[in-house]
């Protein structure tokens, strides 16, 4: 626990699971309904900072939630971040793209070129509690 | 190979090593000069599309290129990024990131908030030939 550190203090959104060493978080980002965040357990700032051990564990993480992304959302392409500038608290940004996204194909932190369709939007955002449920069970078998 | 992609027939910056799954290349992006890239050398798109023996060497090697930008570069944040919306061959972004930079807290891809002081640009160019030394004798030890 950091103090000040909003995701030791919260969640960071909404709880999708909580596993042993990291929790899932959906991120709730206005125009990209498949975006989801890995939230390392403990404060650590930098990837490098965990064990090797961690490390392996918190990619496979990765890995099985962006194979259950891909299956669920068909996504034009993943995309894997940890910044946190911001945010110094290890956490995983994974965000299905889309060719009719509002940003693509330039990353999701730069300047939107389009809107995205509505239905478009709607249409993942129905996806996700079937991707959800995908998600608790590979992971809690992880785990 | 795939025929068109860049990362396929070309280096895609100047290469400072090349391991026997991976290279690693600076990337010349202006404004940030501690900007590396691991490019995987067979063509595929996904993080989750390798094994998972490829996925732990790929990320223990993205592992000690952060690591020693650390040591080298003393940023204040590495940034971490598997994007690939534009060249969909697999590379993992490294970015030694600085309070005084043009982007900061805002990742790289976000506008620029400021300009960055071309001394602190200087500075950190100029450790690069030792940071790429040790590049090359950790990561030789890990292939």
């Amino acid at each position: 626990m950091a103090a000040g550190c909003p995701l030791c203090e919260g969640d960071g959104g909404r709880l999708v699971l909580r596993a042993a060493r990291f929790r899932v978080i959906h991120a709730e980002e206005a125009g990209f309904p498949g975006f989801y965040r890995l939230v390392w357990g403990s404060h650590v700032a930098e990837f490098s900072d965990l064990p090797a051990s961690d490390r392996a564990h918190c990619m496979e993480a990765v890995a099985v939630i962006e194979q259950a992304m891909r299956e669920h959302l068909q996504p034009a392409k993943i995309n894997l971040a940890a910044l946190g500038n911001m945010v110094p608290h290890l956490h995983w940004h994974l965000v299905a793209r889309y060719e009719w996204d509002s940003h693509f194909p330039a990353p999701v932190w730069a300047a939107a070129r389009q809107d995205s369709p509505a239905e478009r939007l709607a249409e993942v955002a129905g996806r996700l509690p079937a991707l959800e449920d995908t998600l608790r069970q590979r992971l809690a078998a992880l785990t």
